[in-house]
C-alpha cells in the first residue's frame, strides 16, 4: 500500500500486515538534497518498499541505478514501473524485486494489458531473471481483471481507481484479494 | 526548521514553539501525483510553512505559481527561494510570505551575501511590496554573520552548515538567536 | 516564425523579411553544455528572436532570467509565454521584449482566451512596463478571431493549428495578416 | 563530431568523410514538441549519428527508449552514454551502435577511467551483444592515454578537451588517429 511521505510514519504504526510502501525515493545519502525524499527518512517512519520511476515520476536511468541500489541497502523492497517491452527488458538487468508492467498509456483507463503484452513482458523478463516478481497493472478494475491477469503468469496485479472509485472499496479490495487466492490455489494443484 | 517529508509528524509531535517546515511542496490537489509531495499531507502531518524554488529544488515558473497559491488556501507559510536580484524582484510579486535571497555560487561556503547584494535585494523587494518578510541566507557561519547581515536590513538570516558542523551545535544556535536579539533590541530603540 | 534548430540556418538564408525565430534557447555561454541550445549558435544561424517558457518547454525561474540575458546580450528578441495572470505579472518584470499570454489548457483546442483573461493580462503587463508588446495567443483559428483578440487591446497574436490545418494554409495566412492590418488602421484613424 | 544543432547543416555541407553527429535528440515525431530537438530536423540537416543519455543531457529510460527506436527508423546511428557498469548492461540491451563508457566525475578531468572499470564495462556489454562498438572516453588527454585505452579492448575513444585546450589541436588530432591506427595494425598482425 502506498501513500504521501507524511503520512507513512501514521501508517505503519496503526497496521502490522500491510508492507508500507513509499511513492518514490531519491538514491541519495544524508546530506545536501533540500527538497529530495531521503531514503533513511522513509525506512525510519517504517516503508519496507518502495515504487520507482512511476509514469507519474519517470527517472533518469543513472537515477534508477542509485535508488535501487539504495534501497538495497536499506533493506527496502523495490517496485520499478516498465512501460514498454524494452524498458521491462532494461530494468530486469537492474535486479528489482518487483518488476510492473504497466502501459502508460492504460492507466487510469480501466482498459486491461492485452494478452501479447502481458505474455511478451512476462517471458521475457522471466529469461533474464526468474527470480523477479512480475507485477501486470494496467486498467485493472474487476477482481475478474485480476483473474485474468495472473492466469496469463504475472505474479500480482495492481489496482489504484478500480479500488477508490468501487461503490464499496472495502469489499472491492476483498474480492480482489479471492481472485488472487483462487489463482494461487489453482497452481498449487497442477 | 525544515525536516525530511517523513519526519514532519514526528517532530510536530514532539515540539511546541517551532513552525514545522517542509522542504518543498508540489502545488497540486489529492488524485493523481504518483511520487509527488502533496501539499494535504505534510498539512496534516503538522507542517505549517514550506520552502519553496531552494536551489537544490528549482521550480517552474508556472509550478511556483500554483505551489504559492496551494499553499495561501492551506495556511501554509511560504518560505521562497530567489538566487539574482531579477528573480527576486519577479517573486515579491507572487506575495510570498518570506523571500530568502542566497545567491546560489555561495550556499554551504561559509562566504556571505556582500553588502551590495543585501541591500539591493532588500530595497528591491521592499519596493514592490513591503509585508514580505525578507531573509538573506548564504554562508552565515558566525553569531557575527547573523548580527551584520540583520544589521544591513535583512529581517532574518538562515544557516544549516554553519550550526550542524559546529563544536557545539546548540551554543552556536543560542548565540545566533541572541544576535538576533541584540539587533531587534536596538532597532525599538531607535 | 518559428523552426526547429537545425533549420534556422537554411530558413534565414531563403528569406528578408521575416524575423527568424528559435523555439528555446539556453542561458549558456561556450563550454559546458553537451545537447544544449547554445544561444551563439542560433545566432549565428540567423535566429534573431527566441521563443521561451513555452508551455511544452517550460523553464525554472533562474533559468529564464538568464536566457532573457543572453538573449539581450546577443541582440536576439525574446518571446516569453505566460499562462496565468501571476505568470504574466512576474514575467512581465523582466523585461522581455514580447509577452505571450497564452493559458495553456487552450493551446490547440480552436478555443480563445475568454475576454476578461486578455483585458486582465493587457492592463497588468502595461501597468508594470508599458513597452513590452502583448500577443494574446490561444486558440487562433480564423481571421475574425485575430480581428476580435486584437481588437480587445493586444498588440499582436500568434497562431500555428489554425494556419498549418486550414484547407489552404497560404490563403488563411493572408486573410489574417490582413485582419492585423485593419485593426491597426482602424487605430491610427482614431 | 559532435555540434550544436544550428551548425549541424553547415558542417554537413562542408565536409565529405566525418559523420556530422548531433548532441541529442528527442524521440518525437512531427507534431507537438515545442522546443524539442526534432529527428527528422537533424536529419534533414545532415547528421547522421546522435549522443543520447550524455551527463549533461541525461535522459529517463522511456525517452531513451524511443530516441534510439526513432533513430533506427530515420537511420541516424546512436551513441549512448553509460557512467556505471550497471547503466552499460541495462543500455546495451536497448542495442545502441556504439556505447560510451564515461565515469560522470572524470568527464574533464584528464583522468582516464581504471583498468578495471574499462575491462568490466567491456566484457559485461560484449556478453550482452557483441555487435556493440565500444567507446572508453574519460579523460583522454594524449595520444598515449588513447592507445592504452584501446589496448585494454575498447573499439574507441573520446576526446574533447584534451584536443582543444592542446598547444596544436590539429596536431593533436592527427597523432591521436595516428594511435588508433597503430592498434588496429596491431590486432590485424595478431
Amino acid at each position: 500500500m502506498t501513500a504521501p511521505y507524511a503520512d507513512l510514519a501514521n501508517i505503519a504504526s496503526h497496521t502490522k500486515h500491510i508492507i508500507v510502501t513509499a511513492q518514490h525515493m531519491d538514491g541519495i545519502d544524508p546530506g545536501r538534497g533540500m527538497g529530495a525524499v531521503l531514503p533513511e527518512s522513509i525506512y525510519q517512519a517504517g516503508a519496507r518498499a518502495v515504487f520507482l520511476n512511476h509514469a507519474e515520476r519517470p527517472l533518469q536511468l543513472a537515477e534508477l541505478v542509485q535508488s535501487i541500489e539504495k534501497a538495497q541497502d536499506l533493506g527496502i523492497k523495490t517496485i520499478v514501473c516498465a512501460n514498454s517491452l524494452e524498458e521491462a527488458r532494461s530494468i530486469a538487468l537492474l535486479k528489482p524485486d518487483i518488476l510492473l508492467c504497466e502501459p502508460t498509456e492504460l492507466i487510469g483507463t480501466g482498459k486491461t494489458s492485452d494478452e501479447s503484452y502481458v505474455q511478451k513482458t512476462n517471458s521475457a523478463i522471466k529469461e533474464i531473471d526468474p527470480n523477479i516478481f512480475i507485477l501486470q497493472a494496467a486498467g485493472i478494475s474487476t477482481p475478474e481483471d485480476v483473474y485474468h491477469t495472473l492466469q496469463m503468469g504475472a505474479d500480482g496485479t495492481g489496482c489504484t481507481s478500480g479500488i477508490t472509485e468501487a461503490d464499496s472499496p472495502a469489499k472491492m479490495l476483498e474480492e480482489m484479494i479471492e481472485a488472487v487466492n483462487r489463482i494461487y490455489k489453482e497452481r498449487e494443484e497442477k
